[in-house]
């Protein structure tokens, strides 16, 4: 089952369209709702204090669930919405409007993407032309040959790192978490593959939008 | 010796000024060297592969010594620049415009702040009203009541947390890298300290703008 998650966090725009429409799931953290009405669709629920939720978009949205959480809370709206999904059985997730607006708030996505690949979860995040995907075992993509990709070891370090299909490829590999040696790799062709043995690996992909 | 790095990579207006004219010694990131001259200051030093300097922004630049690296390299300008730094003996660096740009740019330097707190320098990256501080033992921040921080293990778990002077407080806790639970505490008052035993945080003190 793939979940679809529209945060509030950062922009939503019509590239995003083809996601929402695969959902098997929709759902909304607090504010994302607003992003998801403008481009025509539904959530199946929202999750949220709703401090942030006008209420022309409560009219706006129907039948659909609203999951209110209390305003004091250790969770962000985006982490609560995880959640949900996760105890209706779901087992990939793609975080929409989740990169590119507060710092911490970005990086609290991924590290909840992160966690989510550990506990094999197929995660990602996405806002075009970036892919985020996070990695604990395996990771084909697809793209265009000179797609820039960045591959980090995340929230510590990574052994058996193999990567094919780009420009330069690595070999069970050894990332020591705090150092850069994986930014701006570009696929060698239309598809590249990454391994991981032990660890997690974030990866960014850039298509090249024509 | 208070170094600050201007990277090319985020936003740098007036407001770093102040950061900027109380350096000891100052470098650019390539294309940062950019920015520090429409500011009004000459760096000592600019360290890159200037694929991205103009020929007018090199001519500004006097008897500026230019570091000339390769273009294929595995580490980014501004990492090397670091470097540059850490070799003439410097014990804190300020890193400005290198938040906010590309996202795996932006991870790249926060996992390159929290790689010199470990090696006890004394690591920032500023663009007003965020300042990023990556902490290996003790930090003390200066604001106002109500500013935002958030909290983070990163690169690994964090033992011996302790927060004190903030809506929320920890005492001596353990931080699991892949769960949020640090973000958007708030100041009590002017003054916060954050300490760690174990392992790197990151902070995001966000000044509350007048």
């Amino acid at each position: 089952m793939r979940t679809v998650i529209v945060a509030a966090g950062g922009q939503v725009d019509h590239r995003v369209k083809s996601y929402i429409s695969e959902a098997d799931l929709l759902l909304a953290a607090d504010g994302g709702a607003a992003s998801i009405l403008e481009l025509g669709f539904v959530p199946q629920a929202v999750v949220g204090d709703f401090d942030s939720l006008d209420p022309d978009v409560v009219s706006g949205l129907g039948e659909c669930e609203l999951v209110r959480v209390q305003r004091e809370k250790d969770e962000t709206d985006t982490e609560l919405t995880v959640r949900y999904a996760l105890e209706r059985g779901t087992d990939a997730i793609t975080l929409l409007g989740a990169l590119g607006g507060r710092i911490d708030h970005t990086l609290a996505n991924l590290i909840l993407l992160a966690g989510l690949a550990k506990k094999d979860i197929d995660a990602r995040a996405i806002t075009p032309p970036l892919a985020v995907y996070a990695v604990a075992k395996r990771l084909v993509i697809q793209g265009t040959k000179g797609d820039l990709v960045s591959v980090f070891p995340f929230q510590g370090s990574a052994e058996g790192v193999t990567e094919i299909g780009f420009k330069y490829s690595l070999a069970d590999a050894y990332l020591d978490p705090f150092a850069v040696v994986g930014i701006s790799n570009e696929l060698a062709s239309s598809e590249g593959i990454i391994e991981v043995r032990k660890g997690v690996l974030l990866v960014f992909h850039y298509h090249n939008e024509k």
